[in-house]
């Protein structure tokens, strides 16, 4: 889809990722900050993914603050292809999610698209992705969602109600479009054609069971926007408001390029080990280290390619201490290896809290799921 | 699909049908005196559609009788795209269902399909079509299937179960193969595309259910075979046996070329009232019959052309009354207006208890509808 260096599409994204490049070509706009502080009057402080510009891109954010203002609230739209276990890659989209939901005391739809994994993954069955959906979704809940607030559904388990809905959609799009979005050809399945139907369909469902016109606001990682620019096509012409959108920049690769994704590269899943995360930070978080500890002593490493630095600033809260981490590497003061361990010490003690809610979110996962 | 003359696909049929090249083109069998003798064994007399060879072609009917012969009894299944009131085109094929039902005591599973009717009609819209389904479903009832044995759903409202068997079909479906198959091109809409996989479901749903493989015959108008050729392809490749067909005629359409359809030409509806009936006969049905009534008596009228007497061969079940009117048209001692009322009476003898069963059908149609 992109030029040579990177690609960015629902199903692949590789290289090195240039966020400014994607803004232009995929004809978003940049969050401000003005548009920060905008929203700072209703959230009364800021995540640090936005003043972090984690959360760098959207899509109609200030007419979704219109409408709020207005006291038209939005809904939230965000979702999971079930294909594997959940990586903390997806844990990072919906922590902001999740704060959104305190913030402005909205809904979630969250959608698992078991449906697309067994479309596009020529050896997943559906039992597989479909049993992935609900244990992904143990995930989802263990971050603390509101049970009353928060609907999960599977898209097969759901079809009852999301087929109807996704044939008012399929039938104003053409395979021209689909093909030109997202760069298919004649040898795709036929699924695979008519699926961004399907992942259309939450952007309009709350307004059609509550028979009213109801802004959706979707925080997500930058390659699902291209289901978005054909839903955004669509809503109006049956008689929805435009979904509004906000980007996530990617958790990078431990390797250092692309997304940290299961299908390639080492991954990090929630269901890790202490002794797991361990291993894997120290074999493969790409370092900006110096060869040697006397280099790096004496020239400082370059945090802004060292992948640990750039985790800890999805996962270290604290700016000071996080500004602090920055310094320290690049003076020297602090080596690779010491890096490597506060990320270690950071991603185990979060592990460990999210491990046990996650099992006791086994108890409550009907009070989020939605099948009729 | 078709050379110059005539044209056959699931959404148009139009010209002078040459049947023995669908036969050819199609790649079918055409049903022999040996094979309808097979059939008779099992079933003591034989059906006059199969005599006048109004169901005239098949694939793999050998087959499902050497199954059946073994013990492993077939499912019939056959469908209706709810686009308009039901005419007395569709009855036909009905009627032979239902005799197939009875002799083989077979269960059937009946599609409504509701979803295409929406994605290829551009101003039906789906409450209009879902709701045609269950009108046209009392006309299914009226004839008399066993509501023990007869499964009647919307694709609509039965989507939580056909979606995910359709998924499995498009999975192995391209786009190339319904483009080839349908001439559809990069303007089809995407769930016009998609919608094949949904009425293949039914080849394999019961043998889903049932946890077992069991053998599927479908009876339809041979307008529809296209949508079977991708199902047989596609269901030894998901552990299922190919699906047989029985092939039937168009009653052809009152003005004498194609078939009869809703969407062009005259109709004659089973909710008609025998004055409309009686007025749509005098007044369209296509005649063989002389310029004056003295030509008629001297040199007789042609039945192979006459509509109405190819209606009858439709309608009138005893042999030897065709006979002698089919003798008597040709001798010219049978007016044209005399056959035409020969086939109003029979028409209107038949809607007539039609409409009175068809109103009982309303209290039981909860006994067909499958839903979950």
């Amino acid at each position: 889809m992109m030029a040579k260096k990177f690609t960015v599409t629902p199903w692949r994204v590789s290289g090195s990722i240039d966020y400014n490049r994607l803004i232009k070509e995929f004809g978003t706009e940049r969050i401000t900050n003005e548009l920060m502080w905008r929203i700072k009057k209703h959230t009364k402080e800021l995540h640090p993914y936005l003043t972090r510009k984690i959360f760098f891109s959207h899509r109609d954010l200030n007419w979704i603050l219109d409408e709020y203002e207005k006291g038209n609230k939005f809904f939230l739209y965000t979702g999971r292809g079930p294909s594997e276990k959940v990586h903390l890659g997806h844990i990072t989209v919906w922590k902001f999610t999740k704060w959104l939901q305190d913030k402005f005391d909205v809904e979630l739809w969250f959608q698992m698209t078991d449906d697309e994994k067994f479309l596009f993954k020529p050896n997943l069955t559906i039992e597989e992705t479909n049993k992935l959906a609900y244990d992904n979704a143990l995930d989802v809940i263990a971050l603390g969602f509101d049970p009353k607030k928060t609907f999960i559904f599977s898209n097969i388990d759901y079809a009852k109600t999301l087929y109807r809905e996704a044939l008012k959609v399929a039938k104003k799009l053409t395979f021209s479009t689909v093909k030109a979005t997202f760069g298919f050809k004649e040898d795709n399945n036929v699924g695979q054609i008519f699926f961004t139907s399907m992942q259309a369909v939450p952007c309009f469902l709350p307004s059609v069971k509550a028979n009213k016109n109801i802004p959706c606001l979707i925080p997500l990682a930058i390659d699902q926007d291209a289901h978005f620019r054909i839903a955004r096509d669509i809503m109006p012409k049956l008689g929805y408001y435009k979904p509004a959108i906000i980007h996530q920049r990617f958790l990078p690769a431990l390797e250092g390029s692309g997304k940290m994704s299961a299908s390639e590269g080492t991954t990090i899943f929630t269901t890790d080990s202490p002794e797991e995360v361990e291993k894997k930070i120290r074999k493969y978080a790409f370092s900006g280290g110096r060869e040697t500890i006397k280099e790096h002593r004496e020239k400082g490493g370059n945090p802004d390619i060292d992948v640990s630095y750039q985790w800890l600033t999805f996962f270290e809260e604290d700016d000071k201490k996080l500004e602090k981490i920055y310094n320290d590497y690049r003076s020297g003061s602090l080596l690779t290896g010491e890096l490597k361990q506060i990320l270690i010490d950071k991603l185990n003690k979060f592990l460990k809290e999210h491990q046990r809610k996650r099992e006791k979110a086994k108890k409550i996962l009907n009070k989020f799921i939605v099948k009729n």
